[in-house]
């Protein structure tokens, strides 16, 4: 076989086989195929797509690439949850004390933040003595003993996504979505869960930006799980606006603690219901009315809250700044951004809510940034709230007046005021499963 | 400016500016932008193609991207030719001395063969003593003393194509109408003539496999030649036959005389006028049809003959092998091909003939092969003609038994004979100028 013949076979929009496939990924990953070929491949992709069937052998040969996760010593249906990523999304530190609370065991793998969105293991590490290094031996007894574990990735998996990404991010090719369906499914299957839930985010903040591609990216991948074995539900959620009031890393942990207190903000709360609920469906845990009952109830009765505080405790984290959020370092300056007319918020462009954070510290421009933990933004008030004149709309911390100078900026930038109020569109727009699409 | 960005607007097929354009050439030969993000960038030129006007700015930034020859004084109005390459094709070095011999100065590069198709030069070195490697000031004092030279490529000419095609060689982008188009105006432009005829093959030997495709590639070309102020005439040619009763390089320098005596076949007479009565006419010699009547004139006075053996002469070639072609080296072999069967010969595959040639030694392999200027093709009978069984079909010159028997196998596999006489096309299928197309 000639890698030539297969570019030009899907430049010419036929199907490729499974042998084909299979070559092209082995071949670039072992050093035999240039990157030269494969980029001239991934934009005939990219232009011609591929169908569910050639995007399922893809993501499989690209999970067999490197080290497959073996969860089976941990007993009981193994749920995974996969965001899109977005800007303020705390959930999984909600939504897997709440599945595990309700008896279905978390063994997550989670990734660390690039660019105006935050990551799970960034914001974990804004708790004092918090290990995510972990080695798999301890993370599978954590799993045990407390019934969920978060740690950052480690070991060679999907080295053909890793190669084939850096590859994708300066030849624009990333917006395919057999390839961004490959990407992520492919380190799904790779991280070992039996069933996987996905978050899939869009509008402004995210990188679906329609609703239409979000599905279709949505249906891809449960496609792909369907035909690799691993069940998978898809959720489109509203990323038009930021989740929950915080931005930054400290900020956020706060803000789970509130919702895992049974308080927080609603538009959060709800979300975390829903995608808990999902998760515990997948697990064979009953309806998903049945579902949403349960995770409401480990929600209010603290249970969840407990199943966060073992695991910290368990991975060497301070658990006293999570019962009191005051205890966290806090930022040298607290600033505020002052609404300057009367009227609805509009919109709120998260994109750049996001990047506002990150120029204060929450976030990292480049992959070596060092982040400042206490840094970020709270909102006082959301979208569709009406404010005065004079009314604080947000408030912003960070420990550099020139940076702080340059966030606000951006953060003002990104909110629109208006005499109208704005149609808001649910949080939850879409769920995807094996047997329907349903629209919100 | 970034790459990405032109690639992303390629991808998403908008049409590029001059500025883009420049910068991605620019970038590519100075090596700031890397291979993998130019075969991207390719593949959506393939997948989406360019405008007339993109593809006449890409041919001009590709020629101007190394040497750029100036004909200016050498007097006259200069016209280059350039055929998109056949099997058995020697009409340069009978068109060349036709057009010379009419007042037109012929200042002509020319390159060498690959594969299935022989090169100008090589047919050229045949000649015992023939100088190809000739010094620029040189080459112009024979053209000015004699009218015409036919030298080899030197220089630094079109670096940008070089790069360029040797990386569309092995990402599957070669058959691209605005690639081809560009690659070859801008070798064209860079070597200096002012004029530009094409010669461009269709049919089973050629790169063309279609009329449709000859015409589109042949009107990008004449658009191009039209927008960088290089008027360009395009004529589609039939390449489902060899061209002549000759393929290797002695041989056809032999038929090449016969052409030139006022003898030879008569299809390659006819292409060898039409082609040359439109070099007149972008010289401005006159009507089409008295630029023909010009053109069999010195055909049939020996007028042409008599440049050919100046330029030979000029070029420290022996004369006296065009005058007696039995002087030429003679392979050690003759084969013969046979007919097995009654019927007429319906039809050569042109590919597989040069192939057959190319094995016997009269072609290249790979680049560094050593050609046998004396082995090769002549057919005795051709396309269209009556056989019976036991008939010379054609006979094969070759000096090692193993090769032989190789060619005359493949030879043989070109040739297919049938009861029913053949629909034989036109040689000459169209004529692209900048006001017309005219289809025969």
């Amino acid at each position: 076989m000639r890698i030539y013949d297969v570019i030009a076979k899907k430049r010419d929009a036929k199907e490729l086989t499974e042998e084909e496939i299979k070559f092209f990924i082995d071949g670039y990953v072992k050093g035999n195929i240039a990157d030269y070929q494969m980029s001239a491949l991934l934009m005939a992709i990219y232009l011609n797509g591929m169908s569910y069937k050639e995007t399922a052998i893809l993501t499989n040969c690209m999970a067999h690439s490197g080290e497959m996760i073996d969860l089976s010593s941990i007993n009981g249906i193994k749920v995974d949850k996969h965001s899109t990523g977005g800007v303020g999304d705390k959930t999984t530190l909600i939504i897997s004390p709440i599945v595990a609370a309700c008896g279905v065991p978390v063994a997550k793998m989670s990734g660390r933040g690039l660019g105006h969105t935050g990551g799970t293991i960034d914001k974990m590490e804004s708790i004092p003595g918090m290990k995510i290094a972990i080695e798999k031996e301890r993370f599978f007894e954590i799993v045990k003993e407390v019934g969920l574990s978060v740690v950052g990735q480690s070991g060679n998996l999907v080295p053909a996504d890793k190669k084939i990404y850096a590859l994708r991010d300066v030849t624009a090719t990333v917006e395919s979505i057999p390839l961004i369906a490959s990407s992520i499914m492919s380190k799904k299957i790779a991280a070992g869960s039996d069933r996987i839930l996905l978050d899939i985010k869009v509008g402004s903040g995210a990188f679906m930006k329609t609703k239409e591609d979000a599905i279709e990216l949505g249906k891809t991948m449960v496609a792909i799980g369907e035909k690799v074995g691993r069940e998978t539900v898809a959720i489109i959620t509203d990323m038009d606006r930021p989740l929950g009031k915080a931005i930054g890393n400290s900020l956020e942990i706060s803000e789970v603690c509130e919702v895992l207190k049974g308080r927080g903000p609603e538009d959060l709360r709800q979300i975390c219901i829903e995608l808990s609920a999902n998760m515990l469906y997948l697990a064979n845990k009953g309806t998903l009315d049945e579902c949403r009952s349960m995770a409401i109830k480990v929600l209010d009765n603290g249970e969840a809250f407990e199943k966060l505080k073992a695991m910290v405790l368990a991975q060497g984290g301070d658990v006293s700044v999570l019962e009191d959020n005051s205890k966290f370092a806090k930022a040298k300056i607290k600033g505020e951004l002052i609404s300057e007319k009367d009227g609805y918020i509009y919109s709120i462009d998260t994109e750049k809510c996001g990047i506002s954070a990150m120029v204060m510290g929450a976030g990292r421009e480049k992959k070596d940034s060092i982040i400042d933990y206490s840094a970020g933004i709270v909102f006082n008030k959301t979208i569709g709230e009406y404010v005065n004149k004079g009314d604080v709309i947000a408030y912003l911390y960070c420990s550099d007046e020139e940076k702080l100078k340059q966030g606000k900026k951006i953060l003002s930038d990104s909110i629109k005021i208006n005499d109208i109020a704005p149609n808001i569109v649910p949080l939850i727009q879409a769920r995807i499963t094996k047997d329907k699409i349903e629209k919100f």
